[in-house]
C-alpha cells in the first residue's frame, strides 16, 4: 500500500472503498426489516460516486445547499429534500429546479418563511412540497413540537399556495452522547418530537405524509421507527473521530483520512512537522469536548494504523504539529523526512470540505472522485 | 449598497475594494524609505487580481503551496519563494517550474532536506536557490539561530549541489501580542534571529544574500529593518478580527466579510439563525484566546457596520447562530427573515479558503475574482 501512495502529492484526501462499502452495508443492515427508508444526506461526501454506492437515482437524498441539489439532480437524483430552513431569496432556484423536473422539497420553521413559500408557489403555479421543522433538542432551528399555535399557523400558511408535506427534525444533540443508551434516549426524543407534531397536524385536519428524522447516531442506535417514514443520515458512510468518540463506530471503520508527509523531525522537542495543516485537516475540534481529545486528528502510519497517543496537536495553514498526548508513556515513532502518515479526521464533513476530490483506494487500484463545493 | 447586494446568493464572500486598496497603501507607506522590499504572501488571498493591486509581475511573492506557485507563475509572477519546508517528493514540481522559467526558491530546516535539495539539484543540473529556515519563537519549524553546527551543516549540504540563498524566519508568536510594544519586541526578536543566523553563515565563509523575515504585525509595527533584504506579509491586504484584536488594524479596515441572510428569528431565545455556518465562515476560533472573543465572527448590518455585541456564537455546517455576547446590555437587532448581514472573519486566510471566489464591491460595481484551491 505504502508504495502505491508514494505517487500521490501530499496533502490529499484518501477514501478507503472497502471501508466505505462496509459502512454503507452496516446502515442497510440497520434499516433492514424496518418500516422506514433512508434519505441519504449528501452534505458529508458531496460526491456522486459515493451516493451511487449508497443507492441509484431512485435513492431519496437530503442536501444542505442548493448547489448540492443542482449537482445531484443533474446526476440523476430526483427526490431531493433541502434540509436547511429556506430563505425567500432562494425560492427562485428551488422553483427552477422543480421546473426542470426535480421533486425538491423545502423546510420552514416560522410563518414568514411559510408565507414566502406559499406566495412563490402561487406565483409560479407550482405548490412546493414543504415540511415543518421541529426542534427536538434546543440546539439550532425548528419550532417546539408542543407549540400547537405556531405549527397550525405554519400549516395553514403553507397550504395557502404550497403543499404541506410533513414534519422533520434532527437531534444534533446526539453528537454529545457518551453511551449507546444516551444515543437511544436522544433517538426516542427525536422520534417522539416528530410524531407529536405529526399528531397535532393530523388532529387539526392537515395531512402529514412525511415524518422525517435522523442523524447517524440516532439511526444506527435507534429506539424504533414506528410512524417514521424516512431517516436522514450522511456521515455513516465515512465516520470520523467524533463518531468513534461516542461509540458509534470504531476508529478502524473510518473510511477517510488525510495523507501527509513528514516535513520535519524535532526529536529534542518530541514532535514532528507534517505538511497537513488546517487547510488540509480543517479547524474542526469536535473531539475537544469528548473524553479523548484528538487534537486536529489522530496520526496513523501509511497503512492507516494509529500510532499510540500521536495526535496533530497544533495546526497552522500548511503545517501540522504532531505531538504525543500529554502524559503519554509512548515514544515518538521513528519517522523521518518524507515518510507518509495518514490523519484520521475529527469531523468528516469539515475535513472533506477542504479538498476538491477523493483519492479512492480500491484494493491495489486508485481512482479520483470529485467533490462539489459552494452554495 | 443593500440593494446591490440583494442580487447575490448567500452565503458569499465580499471584498471591499476601497478598503483593500487602502490596506495595500498602508503597507506601502510602512515600507517607504525603508531599505527592505515586500515579498507579498499570496496564501491569504490566493487571487491574482489582489496580487496585481499589490504589485505587477515583478512583485516578489511567497507561496504556501506549489499550486499557488504554479498558478501565480502562469499569471506572470516569476520571483517566488515557497515558504514552507520542502519535502523530497515535491522537488520534481519545484524543478519543473524552474525549467519553465520560474525563479523559485525553497526553504529547509534540517540536513536531510538540505541533502535532498542538493541531490535533486545535481541530478537536474539546476542549483535550486535554498534558504535556511530559522526558528525565532519556538512555535513551528526552523532551526535555532544559536545552533551553529546545524546551520553550518545545512549550508554545506545545500552548497553540495544547490545554491545557498540566505536565511528566513517568521514570528508567528506575534499574533499573540496585546500591545504595539509587544509586537515591536517580537519584530526585534524576529530580525535579530535572522541577522544572527546570517552572521554565523557569513563568518563561516558562506554567502547569505537574502535575509527574509516577516508577518503582518511585525512588518507594520517593526523595530527597523537594518540588514533585512525582504519582508513577507499577506494578511495586511484584508485584515481580520485577530489582527484587530491585537491592535494592528481597526474593525473598519477589514476588507472581507461573509454576506449571509437571516433564516430564522428566535426572539424568545434572543438569537438569530443565519445561512452562514462553518462551511462559509470556517471553524477558525482565532479570537478565542484574545480579550474579546468574537465567536465565529462579528455580525454587521448589510453595509458592514457591526451590531453591538452580536457575534456568531455557534456554527453548524450551514447554520450560524447569532447571539449577543454574554452579559451584553444591548438588544437583539430588529432583523427579520431574509435580511442581509455581513460577518467579519476571525481569520482571513481560513474564511476566504471556504470560498471559490470574491464578490468585489467597487463603488456601485461588482466583479468576481476567482481564488485558487488545493495543493
Amino acid at each position: 500500500m505504502n508504495d502505491d501512495l508514494r505517487g500521490l502529492s501530499t496533502p490529499c484526501l484518501l477514501l478507503d472503498k472497502a471501508k466505505l462499502v462496509a459502512n454503507i452495508d452496516r446502515m442497510r443492515g440497520a434499516l433492514r426489516n424496518q418500516s422506514t427508508r433512508l434519505r441519504y444526506h449528501v452534505k458529508t461526501a458531496k460526491c456522486v460516486e459515493v451516493a451511487r454506492l449508497v443507492g441509484g437515482g431512485a435513492l431519496p437524498i437530503a442536501v444542505s445547499t442548493l448547489e448540492e441539489a443542482e449537482q445531484f439532480f443533474s446526476s440523476g437524483y430526483g427526490d431531493i429534500l433541502y434540509a436547511v430552513g429556506v430563505t425567500p431569496a432562494k425560492l427562485d432556484r428551488v422553483l427552477a429546479l422543480r421546473r426542470f423536473g426535480a421533486d425538491l422539497s423545502v423546510i420552514v420553521d416560522n410563518v414568514e418563511a411559510a408565507r414566502a413559500v406559499a406566495l412563490a408557489s402561487r406565483h409560479s403555479g407550482d405548490p412546493i412540497p414543504t415540511l415543518i421543522e421541529i426542534d427536538c433538542d434546543g440546539t439550532r432551528a425548528g419550532v417546539s413540537s408542543d407549540d400547537l399555535p405556531s405549527i397550525v399557523a405554519m400549516a395553514r400558511d403553507i397550504e395557502a399556495g404550497a403543499r404541506l408535506e410533513g414534519v422533520l427534525t434532527h437531534c444534533g444533540a446526539s453528537y454529545g452522547s457518551r453511551t449507546h443508551d444516551e444515543i437511544r434516549a436522544f433517538a426516542a426524543r427525536e422520534r417522539e418530537a416528530a410524531m407529536r407534531a405529526a399528531h397535532l397536524l393530523r388532529s387539526a385536519g392537515f395531512a402529514c405524509e412525511s415524518v422525517s428524522i435522523g442523524s447517524t447516531p440516532t439511526v444506527l442506535y435507534n429506539a424504533g421507527f414506528d410512524g417514521v417514514t424516512e431517516v436522514r443520515a450522511g456521515v455513516f458512510a465515512f465516520f470520523d473521530l467524533v463518531m468513534a468518540g461516542i461509540g458509534v463506530c470504531s476508529k478502524q471503520e473510518i473510511a477517510i483520512s488525510v495523507l501527509a508527509s513528514v516535513s520535519g523531525v524535532q526529536r529534542s522537542r518530541d514532535r514532528l512537522i507534517i505538511d497537513a495543516g488546517w487547510m488540509a485537516l480543517s479547524r474542526d475540534r469536535g473531539t475537544a469536548k469528548q473524553p479523548v481529545d484528538q487534537g486536529y486528528g489522530l496520526v496513523c502510519d501509511a497503512e492507516g494504523v494509529p500510532y499510540p497517543d500521536l495526535i496533530v496537536g497544533e495546526a497552522n495553514q500548511e503545517h501540522g504539529i504532531a505531538t504525543l498526548r500529554a502524559g503519554s508513556a509512548h515514544r515518538l515513532p521513528d519517522l523521518k523526512l518524507g515518510d507518509l502518515v495518514r490523519i484520521l479526521p475529527n469531523h468528516a464533513c469539515a475535513t472533506a470540505a477542504q479538498h476538491g476530490a477523493y483519492v479512492v483506494l480500491d484494493g491495489g487500484d486508485q481512482a479520483i472522485w470529485q467533490r462539489f463545493r459552494g452554495w
